[in-house]
């Protein structure tokens, strides 16, 4: 069958679009087509599959399928994605709007230069840091910062929260060094995170300046993980690196995010969004 | 600019197609198109481009373009494509035809039903055997056939060929022990291949079948290499491990080729090709 896409990425995650307000197609669908289509050999090759659809309590909501076909709960770069979308195609003619995801409401705002969102500022909402809403297992209401964690090989020390989804942060002296590929996929799977998790690596730059490596929950190394950027940040300020309160730019693999952890709590994370192609998809 | 783009695969061996015989782009367009559009997070994602264009002295031709922006000489999973585009976009209305290259003149034969084309079958040509053909260096007029190749780590033996491209071809017992990590990209750039070489390592199942792992000159380990398979084909003939005149099928990590070097001297292979996506790409 025929599937009318876009494809989009906000600092090289990208997604596969599939706009629920203009098409059609069975909910059963999605977590088999993001199997296939996000498989660069066989299919288009994406992050995964960000369906756009309608919804009662919001001005639009969003589903996110990863490439393993499971559903995510959130994810930054694909919600500033979804607000330049939803924009500039005249579905949310508004500049400050609100979209349902599966972590709840998201509040957004567009920077718009001659009709064009040239920037999408996201309220990523508080996060949580009691260990039960990591989830991570031991005593509910600990926080987890700076904590031994023990590995068969070595041992790390890990801030561990929950924003928009699970996430674990480890700091390292040299970016480079982050062991991302022989530890990443272990820690994920950790039984002490029995959802689990997000793994980050973290150089602190200076107070306002991070660099940023990750390992997606369902995806493996990723060019950027815009709630994993905000996550880093919360940390880098629980660890003391860095202030509440102060724009705080990561350097992704993909591109830069400025961030801030307001004293209201709210995480807000500012960054660009593109199109890269729209099409039809030939699902079998 | 907007760029009308067609995305193909030949088990799993995928390009960007760009039909010039209905759009035109400036020539000069193509090598940055294909590095930006090969890249999975920020363009499209595949191998590279192949244009479809007319040809003055051939039903169509072609032209590949890599993933790093420089030219191919041929591929045969993507003529198989180019083939499979032709005739079902009704730009070459026939069953046999004949696509133009930079490595030559490329017969193949569409086997069609319900004007839907479900296998292509290429004429690869003749392999050249002599050493200096190849090129490898030492006696020009030599075959190289289970030939000693030492490596600093190991002994292997080589049987080298030109069929498209340059090859060389290492028989292994079992093709999950075949070391194309280990030294696919050592053998590429031995200075024995003057003009480097694609690296092939084949397990013979039995005399017409045959296990095959690639390592792409420029490229790296790839799902599948039409030309390579049918190297490994030629190899396995003069080996004495399989016969002329005879359907041999290749199991490739992408899927399976049909490969038969004819008794006059002429290599065919038969195998699938699909369209994957049509769309716009937005070339900044």
């Amino acid at each position: 069958m025929e599937i009318v896409f876009t494809k989009m990425h906000g600092i090289g995650n990208s997604y596969i679009y599939i706009d629920l307000f203009k098409y059609h197609y069975a909910d059963e669908l999605f977590s088999s087509l993001a199997k296939q289509i996000s498989n660069v050999n066989t299919g288009i090759g994406s992050d995964g599959v960000i369906v756009i659809q309608p919804s009662e309590n919001a001005d639009c909501g969003m589903r996110i399928f990863n490439k393993d076909g499971s559903e995510g709960t959130n994810c930054g770069n694909g919600l500033r994605c979804v607000a330049k979308y939803v924009f500039e195609r005249n579905i949310v003619p508004k500049e400050h709007f609100v979209i349902e995801t599966k972590s709840g409401m998201m509040h957004v705002r567009v920077v718009v230069k001659n009709n064009v969102v040239t920037e999408v500022i996201v309220d990523m909402g508080a996060p949580l840091l009691h260990r039960e809403n990591v989830p991570m297992i031991g005593d509910p209401r600990d926080f987890v910062i700076h904590e031994l964690f023990n590995l068969p090989s070595h041992s790390l020390f890990v801030t561990a929260l929950f924003l928009g989804n699970p996430n674990a942060v480890f700091f390292v002296e040299n970016i480079k060094d982050a062991p991302l590929h022989s530890v990443g996929g272990i820690i994920e799977n950790d039984s002490r995170f029995p959802e689990r998790v997000n793994v980050e690596f973290v150089e602190v730059v200076h107070a306002t300046e991070l660099n940023f490596r990750v390992w997606e929950r369902g995806s493996g190394v990723t060019e950027a993980c815009g709630t994993g950027a905000c996550a880093a940040v919360v940390a880098a300020i629980l660890n003391g690196f860095c202030r509440k309160g102060e724009d705080i730019t990561v350097h992704l693999s993909g591109g830069d995010l400025v961030i801030r952890w307001d004293l209201d709590d709210h995480v807000w994370m500012r960054g660009p969004a593109a199109f890269t192609a729209d099409g039809i998809y030939y699902f079998s």
